[in-house]
């Protein structure tokens, strides 16, 4: 197998292709078998400018960040042929390989050999070749507030273990970059593998052609945000059924996550969260939390800013009964978060069973459940949690299908009596 | 000026072409004449795919998010020919104009129109274009944990309107997707056009070749994050250097400004800016956060992990000697934020004078005061703040040049003896 690697290209790239065509000159892209046992039959993801024609999936590493890698080229500052040295660098926690690894259906957003790609891709490293990681696997200290509250307020008390006296607490922790498998995304959007590739292409304003032009490549690596996954406890637990496993998924709310805005239930629930995870690895299990880059349920954030400016204006006020149609309004849908796709960190994970899952959603339910995850119980958020003016966030998601439990239930009338704060006391 | 305004093509984009060329049949882009003081003399930004070869921006709208939008469209949920309704999403504050929106060189990553659309391009409207917004603003109620200790601890006092008695401190918030000004964004870089353009195409793997066959058309909307800037007090008051005003510029952290750790300065800093900008805003000035989508200094979340794992390896342990070499070994750059494309939000806001900048950063002040814009003072992180394992952090940027003031001196033999946590005690 090592004697029929191929010798790296080390293109200096003075010409300037448009885009290339499979079959082309010069086109010979590493073969990729996704999903394979073997790694070394699975093939490495090549997407580095230097290896010329040998790259085998489209866009670039870093996500959006590539802009910036490409501007540090522009000025003068980076040299394009830097080959990282990543000794030192692998993952503090071995996580996998596990079944669903090898199926292909499975994983279709992630690389799971991303973590691993020095030592699993290492005759690839032995000649020259310039192989980045996707995934990388860290430990730290968090002080976490809200939890610190959690202790002096008795809720959760110091093992000096997963919870340290001063109120730190102890995870694993997990960047992940997406690696996307094209027919495997298409099949989970229920549409065919051109017309996905048709649509990435044109919607985006004609982003990548090889889109279209290159079939025989099957890897794309979007320009967007990853995920993170925080672990409390012992990773390796995760796969073993009989010890309990707490997980929340949660996506990116800048303004809750970070600043801490009333309108939104983001950062209460993810606090809660971290509080159970912390309370389950305390009781030998593991806590999970997954947070994904998808701001405004992946319409971004001016989106999300102007639908709070309707809200509020709306002649009625800002009424739960409206909180999905000025979404729906602005952005002519009312949610482009595709959780169908949010599954594969669990399954790169080796999750199998769910025992309190932190979400109302019944989107994220859903997908979990269906791609062969079981789920035992669902947490709703507690409502003394809930800030001053996310009252209607909840009323108009239970009402549409959120899991709200014993604690929530909203009929038709709830929906148009819940109102948010004024503008006059904006 | 009205008349002249064509009617807006409708393209049901049957055809797909794989990239177009200026001056071809159907390419006729609505011209755009970039820091014209009349903004119907300037142009809109036409970045909706449904116009055709008037759109006068390559890329799209969103940033990385324009991924979600063609899920969305694959999957038969949006229905590309929607158009938004922005009936009520208009800014809940009019900021601008200021008189750097008509110096061209001044702002060319922000379109300073971009939150006014509805208003200053209401001709186009009224012919049926689809011109998005691409700033929003709003206000919010903010519940900040560190906020509500400071009060405790006594260090600020609510006032009941900027700070209410509960701990909820009162903002105006915006939100800014990108709009590069290519010819701009080169001279920031000190590289023609020509060099900026082909660096962006082939360091993505040839990303949008509209960069290298259109150089007709002068935008680039990146599918980057963009920034979120937060006002305490009165914006209008900001561009009077005779109101003192506190800034902070944020670069994104992820694991430290939502998650809390304790490896860096970032959440504690972040939190510290806000209480002084709490306490400007009660003396009658104003405070503001801009808070910028640059995780791991652009080089993303992967890239970090991966030089945690280095640095704790290290043969002489976590030495700030070696904090910056192990970025460098690991992406061959040790930053890639650009902080000269940065001044432009402080521009859009009309700012001149900053009294009070709570950053330690050389990188930051420069570009702020090579930009044009005075700072009076420079305020350093309270020793007190930093978390357990970020003295190293603090050690090493303060040797290459980031501002100690008093606190703070670092020598040589400083930076050997500075030592981060073990992996035995990771």
């Amino acid at each position: 197998m090592v004697d029929e690697i191929e010798d790296p290209e080390k293109h200096s790239m003075e010409y300037i292709s448009l885009t290339t065509h499979g079959g082309q000159f010069g086109s010979n892209p590493i073969k990729m078998n996704w999903g394979n046992k073997d790694p070394l039959e699975r093939g490495p993801v090549i997407a580095t400018v230097k290896h010329g024609g040998q790259r085998n999936a489209i866009g670039a590493h870093g996500g959006g960040y590539c802009i910036y890698t490409a501007l540090a080229v522009a000025a003068g500052e980076l040299n394009p042929s830097h080959i990282p040295n990543l000794n030192k660098t692998m993952p503090t926690d071995k996580l996998g390989p596990h079944p669903t690894w090898f199926n292909p259906k499975a994983l279709v957003t992630i690389d799971p050999w991303g973590a691993m790609v020095t030592d699993v891709f290492s005759p690839y490293y032995n000649k020259g070749y310039d192989i980045r990681p996707t995934i990388a696997i860290t430990k730290a200290h968090i002080d976490f507030p809200e939890v610190k509250d959690a202790m002096r307020e008795g809720r959760v008390k110091p093992d000096g273990n997963i919870l340290k006296p001063d109120g730190q607490t102890l995870v694993t922790k997990a960047a992940i970059e997406p690696v996307w498998y094209l027919p495997g995304v298409a099949e989970r959007f229920g549409c065919t593998e051109q017309a996905l590739r048709q649509a990435l292409f044109k919607e985006t304003n004609m982003m990548y052609p090889e889109l279209l032009t290159r079939t025989d490549i099957k890897l794309f690596l979007p320009p967007i945000g990853g995920l993170t996954i925080y672990m409390w406890g012992d990773p390796q637990t995760i796969p073993d059924e009989s010890i309990p496993l707490t997980v929340r998924v949660h996506d990116e709310c800048n303004g809750s996550d970070v600043f801490g805005s009333d309108i939104c239930t983001c950062r209460p629930y993810l606090a809660h969260a971290i509080e159970e995870c912390i309370k389950e690895a305390q009781n030998g299990g593991c806590g999970i939390v997954i947070y994904y880059r998808k701001e405004g349920r992946s319409l971004g954030e001016v989106t999300k800013y102007l639908v709070y400016n309707m809200r509020k204006r709306a002649e009625g006020g800002d009424q739960a009964s409206e909180y999905f149609n000025c979404t729906r309004n602005v952005a002519g849908i009312t949610d482009t978060r595709f959780q169908a796709m949010m599954p594969d960190a669990l399954h790169w994970l080796g999750v199998t069973k769910i025992d309190r899952f932190i979400s109302m959603s019944d989107m994220k339910y859903d997908a979990i459940v269906n791609s062969g995850i079981k789920i035992v119980e669902r947490v709703p958020i507690p409502p003394e949690l809930i800030p001053k003016d996310a009252q209607v966030e909840i009323a108009a998601k239970v009402y549409v299908g959120y899991h709200g439990g014993e604690q929530y239930k909203v009929t038709e009338e709830d929906l148009k009596k819940v109102k948010g704060r004024g503008t006059d006391q904006y």
